[in-house]
């Protein structure tokens, strides 16, 4: 299924995921730019991604630092020159030998890790670790007082493996608005500089102290003691980051094409030929103030069709409705006609999909970018 | 990422999908025993298997009818010497000519459809199409007495493409036990009779009526009227199934392998490399009795480790704790642990797979079982 690009939306098999360049390169603009005003390298998380053609935009070509969620990830992108890459899932033993192959081919590839067995596992293999910090319960990490953060910075110390600390603060995503965004990146800039502290005050080094999340990357006004942030639904957002205002809608570079495949007027419904397939199952909006079902519905050109969204979605079947408790006719959307869907989760939604189709910025023809899965 | 099959569970990459191949030949073997009984032939659903090798077993190496939710299934089953291939999901007029070209290769490919317009396109193209009924409000289709189903009939017998009537009682996934299931069954045959006898009374034709889902395929007593049963999630089953007792969790063929990656000992939390895209983010389960999270966890061998269960799904960490009311101490489960996760919703747990693991039902070593996705 490697097809050449369509020359139009028109010749795109639905449902299919389009990725608007423009949204994605002012995205990409605006964090680096706060990263830089900040005083702090930026390490952009490619999971989201798992593009070559967006890690490329992502990293102005220059091949730096990069964090991913899987070893497949490390693997590709470090087959295409990148060389310093953060494995931010907690190690399991079984995968070192893979991390250990990657960084014989000159891979400089990190691993985090939280417990005492994945240390020691750590230091036989010899493969650099970062401590993962507990910032706000969200996960995994230790409590900067945790007496084990520097018996672990010990054992990696000792083995020559301790590369720092990293912290995310995940339930930055459960509030709204920078003030309170703001309070969970200095969480997470407390966390790793008490850490830090900890593990100097016992004589270790710590020569990275890495934060980061989306909503904290871009609400931090402060992170002295930090020296490197971390962010990855950020070169896409989603209506999950528009709703606690993150992003507007129109910063949202994602959306799924789909076509009207029927209706059912008595109840309401236009069906659409993408289902959770094609949208995910993420429902990331449902425990916020507006519940976005599957998706919010805008015509082909990427207008918002006001209170359309994709209230059910069955596995190849969404059915669009209006919001609950907004009136008026639906608009006419005969069988056959081109919508898109702003996805809850761009993470998600991204995952359904082996390629992007490009809608570049100067207005040429599309692009077909592959991305890639699996672990 | 061909990899060969790695010779036992210790040396395959976690996460992944396993199949059980002793549960899915019970489990095909069950539904062909059935439909036999009832007289009807039985037109699998694929969309959840999407491999040859699952195909294969499910149709006992006939090449006999499927069905199938995506013009790429059509495409990959029809290269693999499929012929007779329903594909159920409303007819968008922009895929006649795929359709048109399988068709010209010697797939006798059949769409659905329950819009005038639709009707209009498929004559035009030549495509003989299912007038899709709706039995119970679920989803798409025309009710029985719809004076628009006569004249939706008339146009495709008059263009040659009128084939029959097919309904699917999407509902019957809300109720729980066999009686409750059989009144959809029910539905579904009382539908399609009553549609077949109002095309036949204006002098049409409708050689096929097929009816099914996977709770009513197994729930059906009499199909009198009916020619033809679907269903796909059968051959797997999942958590939602065993919530309203269509299966046991020991019918359940499917399973996510995942490795201990961490703990948090304060919360009751084992952290796993099983998240959301390893076991989907389907919450199937949440609106029944009994909501199983993200997966019932399974030791190595498949035994179910009782009251834990995936509370908490984030990208690739999964967190493991006692299912909320239920007492007593986590099981010992250190770093480097395999665990094995059933799953709420085959379908949308095996779509974020590239392959099934499977273990052999002779106790041979793992084979890998490519599967594929895509539009």
């Amino acid at each position: 299924m490697e097809n050449p690009a369509p020359p139009s939306l028109k010749d795109v098999p639905t449902p299919a995921l389009l990725l608007d360049e423009r949204r994605l390169i002012r995205n990409i603009a605006r964090l680096a730019d706060g990263a830089a005003t900040l005083g702090v390298s930026l390490r952009p998380h490619l999971k989201t991604a798992k593009s070559l053609a967006v890690a490329d935009r992502v990293t102005g070509g220059t091949r730096g630092p990069i964090t991913v969620s899987t070893l497949a990830e490390a693997e590709v992108f470090h087959d295409a020159g990148y060389a310093d890459i953060l494995y931010a899932v907690g190690i399991a033993p079984q995968k070192l030998d893979r991390v250990r192959a990657l960084r014989a081919r000159g891979c400089d590839l990190v691993v985090i890790l939280d417990t005492a067995a994945q240390a020691g596992a750590v230091v036989r293999a010899g493969v650099p670790a970062m401590i993962e910090i507990d910032c706000d319960g969200h996960r995994g990490g230790l409590r900067p007082d945790d007496p084990l953060l520097v018996r672990i910075g010990k054992m990696l110390q000792t083995g020559g493996c301790l590369r720092g600390l990293m912290t995310h603060a995940g339930e930055s995503y459960t509030v709204r608005g920078a003030a309170a965004q703001a309070r969970f990146a200095e969480m997470e800039r407390d966390a790793v500089v008490a850490a830090a502290g900890a593990l100097r005050a016992a004589g270790l080094d710590c020569p990275v102290t890495s934060v980061g999340s989306t909503p904290t990357a871009h609400a931090a006004r402060d992170l002295s003691g930090v020296t490197e942030l971390r962010a990855g639904v950020y070169m896409f957002f989603d209506l999950v980051m528009a709703g606690i205002d993150v992003c507007t809608l129109d910063d949202i570079a994602l959306t799924v094409l789909t076509t009207v495949i029927g209706h059912q007027p008595s109840k309401g419904w236009i069906m659409i030929d993408a289902g959770w397939m094609a949208l995910s199952r993420d429902r990331g909006t449902a425990a916020q103030d507006m519940d976005q079902g599957y998706g919010v519905v805008c015509d082909e050109s990427g207008r918002v069709l006001p209170d359309l969204i994709v209230g059910i979605a069955n596995q190849e079947h969404g059915i669009i409705s209006r919001r609950a408790g907004s009136g008026g006719p639906l608009p006419d959307l005969p069988v056959g006609t081109l919508l898109r869907i702003l996805p809850n989760h761009a993470c998600a939604t991204a995952a359904q999909h082996d390629r992007y189709h490009l809608l570049p910025q100067d207005g040429g023809p599309l692009q077909v970018w592959p991305r890639f899965g699996g672990w």
